[in-house]
């Protein structure tokens, strides 16, 4: 049992959903220590029938603790995390700041939870985006290699946190009016609109969500040289990112072996009846801890090549569900909890 | 100068923006009919100052017409457009009845005005998503040839008619009250959500708007055997269809000899300035003639593949602007007015 759990960003959008996750968690610790900027200290948050108040981040505030849970901006995982790890705590961070450190495993336990074993005391979560995606390529992989993944994000507001989804409620609100009210966190209206931008510039015009969905992927599946083609895009959705995939397989497949493979892949459920309307949606995801995929396509002309379609609830498997995930993973495994 | 001009289907939502569109085009024709269904019949319109009562769509109605431009559902046009034919008028249509015949032109102006020549009386405008995107495929075609073509597209509610646009309000409405409403023109409420389906199912798990941008795509590049690969989505919007392609070429392209085909090809509008959070979007390119492309991105590493963003409203380049200006390209060569 994990003597002391801290949840670091416990007042956000996602840190909200961890402390909803571990409640409904097998999970056992002795003590749970929530932490918040010095801003959201000092509130009040009941768990389990019992009250805590919200701590200050700063170092000592992880003294004593031993997994740590945190879900804060990057810069401030930068900063922080450290502290954690200098006094003996293992973190689990959903912030990109780690991610991609050669030392850091960035893990989906269905994927690869192999990875936990080389960590030095930090874990990454992946991106919302890229965790759903590599739970539908993990089993393709294993069946029919991987040569090329073409993929087309519908990215819900949340992903940009709470005042996302009150930017994305009044600016629908005003659109409705016929009245234009100025954007606050999205560069561009998100009412009634889509926004072909995630992120920042980087090279070769991508954006660093694309990016991110590129340099993740292969590091979680162990293809350095796979071929990831991100296209991110914001959609007006509250909760739950859609993905429209395309793989191409190394050998052939059939609509059979694919859907086959996808069936019995943990995390995943598949939603695939065309006829019957019955595939998977942001507003049927959302609420959910698994991965919807259906839509699936296959044209005999092209053996290689699948089409799907893609979507889970992106605050929970696409944040805080994974992160508890790899803290139960932690648990049931206590060699892992001691850092090399 | 054409003698008679009818436009079927004139107080549809597509048919009002036709005659926006012929207000502000050159074309001159002596006499405009407007005809619409029996129930719509009787309703006065007033066209560059003069009023107009709408008759009802009948055999009779097409007497003397040389020119028909109609909006009409599919079993609609399957049954009227022979009348006008009958009667010696060239009718342009724009539902999918008669597209995949093979002695119908299917014609974006733009891309193949040559086939024009072959008509027997009917002419097809494209489906929607099709038009926008062979815009950008053809000058490519032309450039570097193509391989494959893998689309996801952000359809806007408009293209399923003016009630459509009516059901995303109240959707959205009752969402934003915490309401639930039953949808009755989409399979589900489309209120802050996603549907990947538009159209019934067909052969190997595609639906018919993923088989018409397969195979109209073919039919107006005149490139029978191209790979195209769609995944058709309808997303919370009024107006404007967004797509994310991936296109792979026969020959190498550079980002720069890419953006220079479309920067010269006729009908598109390069919007290419991630830094600047300039690209093409649905609240930008409603009410616009254009198609709208960006997001230009290419990997040195895969040297034929190319990926972009295409946004163009589906009311007008989609549907009333093309089949405008097809009866504008009839009026410039008059030899097409006479049927073989």
């Amino acid at each position: 049992m994990i003597k002391t759990l801290a949840v670091v960003g416990a007042t956000g959008a996602v840190g909200r959903i961890v402390l909803e996750e571990l409640e409904a968690s097998p999970l056992q610790f002795e003590q749970l220590r929530l932490i918040a900027s010095p801003r959201s200290a000092g509130q009040t948050i009941t768990f389990r029938g019992k009250n805590s108040t919200v701590q200050p981040l700063e170092p000592a505030a992880f003294e004593g603790v031993e997994v740590v849970i945190a879900s804060t901006p990057d810069d401030v995982a930068g900063e922080c995390v450290p502290w954690a790890v200098e006094r003996g705590a293992v973190v689990i961070d959903e912030s990109a700041f780690w991610r991609m450190m050669p030392d850091v495993p960035l893990v989906v336990p269905e994927v690869n939870a192999e990875a936990l074993s080389q960590h030095r005391g930090i874990i990454a979560s992946p991106n919302c985006s890229t965790t759903q995606m590599v739970l539908v390529l993990k089993p393709l992989l294993d069946r029919f290699g991987l040569k090329q993944v073409i993929v087309s994000t519908y990215q819900a507001v949340s992903g940009a946190g709470l005042a996302a989804q009150q930017e994305l409620a009044e600016a629908t609100r005003a659109s409705l009016e016929n009245q234009s009210r100025s954007p606050q966190i999205f560069p561009h209206s998100i009412g009634f609109n889509v926004i072909p931008q995630i992120g920042g510039p980087r090279e070769h015009g991508f954006t660093s969500e694309e990016s991110k969905m590129v340099h993740e992927t292969r590091k979680i599946l162990g293809q350095p040289q796979l071929s990831v083609i991100p296209t991110c895009v914001r959609v007006p959705v509250m909760i739950g990112h859609s993905e429209s995939i395309y793989i191409e397989s190394e050998r052939p497949m059939t609509l059979e072996t694919a859907r086959a493979a996808l069936a019995e892949a943990a995390g995943l459920t598949l939603v695939d009846d065309l006829a019957a309307g019955h595939y998977p949606m942001p507003i049927t995801a959302a609420g959910s801890s698994s991965t919807f995929v259906g839509r699936l396509r296959w044209d005999p002309a092209h053996p290689c090549g699948l089409s799907l379609w893609c979507v889970s609830d992106n605050l929970r498997k696409g944040a805080a569900s994974n992160a508890v995930q790899i803290a139960e993973h932690l648990d049931q495994h206590p060699r892992l909890l001691i850092v090399s």
